[in-house]
């Protein structure tokens, strides 16, 4: 089974990375874009076929490794 | 309009930084992680309302900044 994690800076956190990308984007002429954030994507290949214990499993690897729930928030997808 | 770019190391790229999640991922007795793939997520905020266009405008943005072509391939999804 696979599984999808999405980890992105909560909304109000300041994203260098994002803002970034928006400047250069600028810079290269592609002039209709207000904002960017950049976050992470994880893909996860699982053994097993629960799909409800897989997507328990998935977030308490969030909450422990893959984001940082201070400034991070995570949505996790099993496909 | 709202716009989400995924990119991801291309299958045969090695993908270091996925393999240290999934080293860690067992360190932390999460057994059942076959492998990790990490690639970023970019959110783009544009303006206008016309679908087709956003997309287009979006691939061009990949292929001249925001993937490398040569070991990563991208996906975008207009929301």
């Amino acid at each position: 089974m696979k599984a999808r994690v999405h980890v992105m800076l909560k909304d109000g956190v300041l994203d260098p990375q994002g803002e970034a990308v928006r400047h250069a984007l600028g810079t290269l002429g592609f002039a209709g874009v207000q904002g960017v954030r950049q976050g992470k994507v994880i893909e996860l290949d699982l053994v097993g076929s629960d799909k409800a214990a897989a997507e328990a499993e998935v977030r308490a690897m969030c909450e422990k490794l893959l984001a940082n729930t201070v400034i991070e928030k995570y949505s996790v997808e099993i496909v």
